[in-house]
């Protein structure tokens, strides 16, 4: 028996910044995001006879350490169905690997569905964010498509991400993929060093939860302007909080702030956008479907075609026999 | 009767953002700055016979608006004085206008010194600085040479500068002038905006009194590191604040982040050298007077001569007779 799967990356636009539970990974805030299509993992699982996991990324076997960390999360799907197998799990990154493209979402995502059929568990998707999350925070709101809330709950049970929208209505993004070299420092140590040292961290936790409740009010009202908003306010307020650290993180490149006043430019000539940064220099667009091929056409002016991904709205992460 | 002064700009090491008290200008939190030799303003100021103050900046007489905002500052030594006569007065700004470089702390802070002999008061220095910081905040702080602390008090008695050292042991400033056109949003408006919209402020005012604390240690010992360290965490903190602010303000433009991590590159490579900035695009580099040679030809690989200004540590603002 053999499995694949298919799990999305997704963008958030209310951040996820900072761990409540190191161990189980219960977030000090909600965060909500939008799942993205075009960027994906496809993971294939089947069992094998052998002492260890093996763990192929992209067809390159990887190291110990690499693979470690994928039998850990395995180990859970082991504890929970009582069947201590050793499985082969093929990955394959449509994403650029730790640019800040999020391809730790899509990938635990997408290996939590293909275990859960692996194991015959049987899970239902809420019960699979909680799997995910424990994989890599993010990766339990690429369980669903469209528009997706990670509650932070308390515990274990109630950490778990649900849908909120299908975000079936003119939405798309574009991705400015700026630098797609490895970072200087991993959003998980920039988390935990900004927790530690920055003084401006426990206003970005406090204001989250207002964002959270506007954005869900503008997603439910269609309010693309309002939605947009709150998104870019939340967006440099998590790049606030780690420039406040000490010493200061900062993952803006010049070109991040040449993109930033792009975008900002292309609103003044009326098109709908609003832009996003996460823990690399990439900037992300959120925009119309419908006005996708003219924004794009402007970006071309100051971008490389190739640093240009477009985006349709992603659907839920998938699983079937092979 | 007719009088000269020069009073030279100043850069904060810890940063002046946010008012207590709009009228009087007391300022939410204490700051610190180097004076700097190479930028400042020279002002003449004489009695005439004239219905209105009549103001003159870099040989161009001035438009209502900006003449009002001096005769406003002539005013309180009017009053001051029982001395009811108008006044003209000549400025020359060593200094791009506008763009960060803080034109205006100069600017009052030599008015100051030039009015006080005009009108005959003989205030001491501390004095000025209350009046100075009529005019503009940060001018309390030209009043002096070296290292001042501009103590925000409670009411206009208690909130004055004061020198905290002469500043006379290797320290130098270098300022990458990346943008000298007017800004889009002045550091006035900027600081307001971020009071009423940043959730993140008040962790900025909470952690300066800390600052304060330890760069005064470390001046005292001059630990030119700790120093550094100081001031680059707190520039970015009051950046933060601004980027935290709804809609987000941001000063970086893509130079200023490239100056940025010139200024990290040339620290590895040994060189001790510690960024600054203001609400404009510029960076400015705290660093030892000895290196500034050998600092310079490595920032003339990545910046235009034109572009860079050295400055030696300035003194006390002075006047004299013409």
């Amino acid at each position: 028996m053999k499995f694949k799967s298919k799990a999305h990356a997704n963008i958030a636009l209310i951040k996820y910044w900072g761990k409540e539970d190191e161990e189980l990974i219960i977030p000090k805030n909600n965060s909500l995001s939008l799942t993205l299509d075009a960027l994906y993992t496809e993971t294939e699982v089947e069992f094998i006879d052998s002492k260890d996991d093996i763990f192929y990324l992209d067809d390159e076997l990887q190291d110990e350490k690499h693979t470690l960390k994928i039998s850990k999360f395995i180990d859970l799907f082991r504890k929970k169905s009582n069947n201590h197998d050793r499985v082969l799990v093929k990955s394959y990154n449509h994403v650029p690997t730790a640019a800040g493209l999020a391809s730790s979402a899509s990938g635990f995502s997408a290996l939590a569905v293909a275990l859960n059929k692996l194991f015959r568990l049987n899970l239902d998707k809420t019960e699979l964010t909680r799997y995910a999350r424990k994989g890599s925070g993010s990766a339990s709101r690429s369980i669903f498509g469209g528009f997706v809330e990670w509650e932070k709950g308390y515990d274990d049970y109630t950490s778990h991400a649900k849908k909120i929208d299908d975000a079936d209505w003119d939405i798309a993004m574009i991705i400015l993929v700026l630098n797609d070299s490895k970072k200087d420092i991993s959003s998980r140590e920039a988390m935990k060093k900004t927790i530690e040292t920055s003084p401006l961290y426990r206003g970005f936790t406090e204001s989250s939860a207002e964002d959270i409740k506007n954005i869900k009010e503008a997603i439910k009202n269609k309010d693309f302007k309002k939605m947009g908003e709150i998104a870019e306010h939340n967006a440099m307020k998590m790049h606030a909080t780690m420039l406040s650290s000490n010493p200061p993180i900062m993952y803006f490149k010049p070109d991040s702030i040449r993109a930033i006043e792009k975008i900002k430019q292309l609103r003044k000539d009326g098109f709908e956008v609003y832009y996003t940064m996460d823990a690399g220099p990439n900037v992300k667009i959120l925009c119309r479907d419908s006005q996708i091929e003219n924004i794009v056409k402007k970006l071309k002016k100051d971008f490389d075609s190739k640093q240009i991904i477009i985006s349709k709205v992603g659907n839920d992460a998938n699983v079937r026999e092979i």
